[in-house]
């Protein structure tokens, strides 16, 4: 029996703030928590006291923001907690991934170094760092024709964002910083070496996002075949020892207690990354239950005691997301964002009077519209690949389809058929799993999305399967404080603490029978233009994208010309 | 040598209005014109006098209405032109087809006698009363049945708009009504008929939309297997002596005469239809200058000296334009309509705001952002069918559709990737009736659409042709006048009076070479998707008009049970 006096912290480092949760061990209940933004937030534009412009697709962030979550967030949830210090027992962080922060031996960022404070290369990649998609095309050609058997485990493709894109864009264009740099850290590792005084990296992010799968990494000759440079980047600059998931990566310093106001030496766990460890939050560390984090994009995370080779997932990981299971992850490059773009591109003014006059959002007056409609009474079919297609696809040169217009056509008409086009991406991914012998038996919903009624009633009845939602709306950081339970030896594994401090509202939305029937005609349509668009027989978006690309480059010449 | 002193009158009765304009016989210029609105516009809901609602897709006129045009706008326009009526050698008239009334044997219209005011099948059927839906149907089934050899002289298909299929609705919901019809007559021979007091049918609109092919109409037999009591139909209500266009259909009754101001007796010439009356008043007469009307929908018309079969062309009629030749029609269901679409349903605020702040409305002002993009810069394709396809598909049950979307597609994409499928749309019509041995050479632009100038270049880019314009914004009226001064035996024939008094821009937009190869490739993609979708590979959109009629249907029942 945990006692009632006993706190664990979770800490949530996102994009663009980073939030500290203050969380009763014995039930998992969330006692306060406080949030900083990050002050220089994404730099995209020029670095932090220069004017020099960034190339496009950089997105960079300062170590130091990070410290600050620990130095304000901490402090202030536990105060509004109301708690005394002495009584937490452990804390946890998970981040965005991959972010990479290139460090000194002892964890110093090269960033912070004064020789190269004007050197982007080297300050923190964020995850949406894109510019490294040359480097990543030549990974994957090259995986491809060597037929590497890592491959297969990333769903056939290794991402631009990922540790061996980025490390190798860095060597290739500032080989100075590279040499500079001992270690290549993800960023969920950085943050408990600031805890800790000692490194250890997680296996999460070193086997999604680092390439190590049954225990290797690509092999020297691979990656001399990429660049010659680059053959001893393993075994230089990322391998390390490998924290399982839960344990204790060390304890707290007598630094960091000062930053937080924590007790030195108390249990700091290894780092996890925010989707996944939003899975023991939602009690969804079973196999077959499958976590969905609907916000902009939904990241799905799944664990399973089978090693499977799921096409078109983002990779399966021993130990991914609980140790001794398999942790699957995939995703749809866009949900959130797509509802979005449509509501700030598509929707005429009088809508958004009507919604100001009705007192509602804009998102929910137009809800309140497409919700009255029968099921395929709008007409439409769209496919909901305006950002690519990360899973089952793995393209991201597709792009988005609307068929079925007519004079007739509202907004509400559109609106509605991309939130099914997203329920419909998810099906496949669903049934993809299903296939590859990785049933999904449960659906448990996690995000912002997961407050929109009609979104859930059109997910359960696309995917006939009831619709769980988490009970927690700080997912993440609830995930981080049962791993530090865990750390600090307050319960015997993941799944216990889970089932203990998790939250999860069973089976909220069900489908409804005559709902499952229409959307399965639906569903049918969805599919025959997921393959012919998505399969080869018309590669009309690969052309499209390749022809926009020619002509903005002109169009850039030209004004280039004129200025 | 035409005297400077003689005038004549062309009236073009349009959907909600009528306009008469006096011309000047040696040159074609146009002197004034006068517009009256119908005072009933279109009646759609109830007939005057009345609440009961009519059923879905009725649209009817009142008679009363075209009388009114005669009454008003032509003394009106003589006025304003200061000029002495006696000086006006004829008049004649261009209307809408197939707008149909029932009338008594001397052209009373059956909504005007006293027992039928009520009675909406007594009244004019206008061109878009589309609720003879399921008789087409029939008839088309019938046709492709029995090979009827005049089925491909409309490119395979009986509109519901046409003579026939709105005969046999009448028929078979209100048997009396037709019974009590002595003539089922276009409303541009009524017209004519009231201003002369005879009846002559016009060998334009007996061709397009009354199936008179080689002097013969459809047989007794093949009426009576749509339905025995159809059998007489050509025999006792249509059938009647043809007038050629340009030719005198009688002269001007003492009666119109008080009605217009203008002497008793002058030529009245023979009806004609406001699409192909307008290629005279574009100097578009010799075999392939195709005319282009765009407007809401696009009518195409050309002449040749071939009888061909075109797929897909509304019909070829012997001197459906100009005596002497075959004159083709084709469509497009959606042109301008589609444009409107998009801005009433896809255009948020802030675009409305910035138009207004430059002083320009809004299609200008999305046309000045699309118009910067070099082509495919975009990166769409859409195809045009939110209306069907009618040339060269022949479906109206297709709809529109947009590949390629992506979160950086913004509203002036979406909107130059509609003007780019029109344009599209044109060209395989066009490419259609090259390969079909009736050889485009020309393309010649009247309607409202010519003003934008984007779009114009467009089309030159795309059809690889260079534009001409008509010359008058008064087309239609411009056309009838040239049909009055033949009448008038002014001219030999419409050729020479289209000579004279025709106007037109040659080539105004010619096309860029750089542009025409650009717009190539994307045709390429336009050509694949529309064989996709329009000739059978996936037959989605049909699906998804029956699911979503079916899904209304239920709809509507819920609310009536709600009721």
């Amino acid at each position: 029996m945990v006692s009632q006096d006993s706190y664990v912290i979770g800490v949530d480092y996102g994009t663009l703030s980073g939030r500290a949760v203050v969380v009763r061990v014995s039930d998992g209940a969330e006692l306060a928590s406080a949030v900083v933004e990050y002050p220089h937030a994404v730099v995209e534009r020029s670095l932090p006291g220069s004017s020099d412009r960034l190339p496009p697709e950089w997105a960079l962030q300062i170590p130091e923001d990070y410290r600050q979550v620990l130095k304000q967030a901490v402090p202030a949830a536990i105060a509004q907690a109301g708690i005394d210090p002495v009584d937490v027992k452990a804390i946890a962080t998970d981040f965005t991934a991959c972010t990479m922060v290139p460090t000194t031996h002892d964890g110093t960022p090269l960033c912070e170094l004064p020789q190269w404070t004007q050197e982007p290369h080297a300050f923190v990649k964020l995850w949406r760092h894109h510019a490294a998609q040359p480097q990543a095309e030549r990974i994957n050609d090259l995986a491809k024709a060597r037929k590497e058997s890592w491959l297969p485990r990333y769903g056939g493709l290794i991402s631009s964002e990922w540790e061996f894109a980025k490390g190798l864009q860095l060597l290739e264009e500032a080989p100075e910083v590279y040499a500079a740099m001992d270690h290549w850290v993800e960023a969920a590792d950085w943050i408990v070496w600031q805890l800790t005084g000692s490194y250890v990296r997680n296996a999460c992010t070193a086997g999604y996002k680092g390439i190590l799968q049954d225990g290797s990494y690509p092999s020297v000759e691979f990656l001399e075949a990429l660049n010659p440079a680059f053959g001893r980047f393993v075994v230089d600059k990322l391998d390390h020892p490998i924290g399982a998931l839960g344990d204790v990566a060390g304890h707290l310093s007598a630094e960091a207690a000062e930053w937080t106001g924590l007790p030195q030496g108390i249990p700091v766990a290894v780092g996890n990354v925010d989707a996944h460890v939003t899975a023991p939050a939602a009690k969804a560390v079973h196999p077959g239950q499958m976590v969905a984090i609907m916000g902009t994009s939904t990241c799905h995370v799944m664990s399973s005691a089978e090693l499977r080779e799921v096409p078109g997932m983002c990779g399966v990981v021993d130990g991914g997301i609980i140790p001794g299971l398999y942790g699957y992850e995939a995703g749809q490059s866009g949900v959130g964002d797509i509802f979005g773009w449509f509501i700030k591109n598509s929707v005429p003014a009088s809508y958004h009077e009507q919604a100001a006059k009705q007192g509602l959002g804009i998102h929910e007056y137009l809800t309140s519209l497409a919700e009255t409609q029968n099921i395929g009474e709008h007409g439409l079919i769209a496919l909901d690949w305006h950002s690519g297609n990360r899973s089952v696809l793995v393209d991201h040169e597709l792009s988005g389809v609307v068929v079925g217009q007519t004079l007739a056509t509202r907004p509400e008409d559109g609106y509605r058929a991309l939130l099914e086009a997203t329920a419909f991406g998810a099906r496949v991914i669903v049934e993809t799993f299903n296939t590859a012998g990785v049933p999904v038996t449960e659906f448990i919903v996690a995000g912002g999305l997961m407050k929109n009624q009609l979104l859930m009633q059109i997910y359960a009845d696309v995917l006939n399967l009831p619709l769980s939602t988490i009970g927690s709306t700080q997912g993440p950081a609830l995930g981080s404080a049962i791993h530090a339970a865990v750390a600090a030896g307050l319960y015997p594994d993941i799944m216990a603490a889970s089932e203990a401090m998790g939250s999860v509202n069973k089976a909220v939305v069900v489908p409804i029978e005559e709902n499952v029937k229409a959307y399965n005609a639906l569903f049918a349509e969805y599919s025959l233009l997921h393959d012919y668009f998505g399969r080869g027989a018309n590669e009309v978006m690969h052309r499209l994208k390749a022809i926009a690309r020619e002509a903005q480059a002109t169009a850039s010449l030209k004004t280039e010309v004129n200025a």
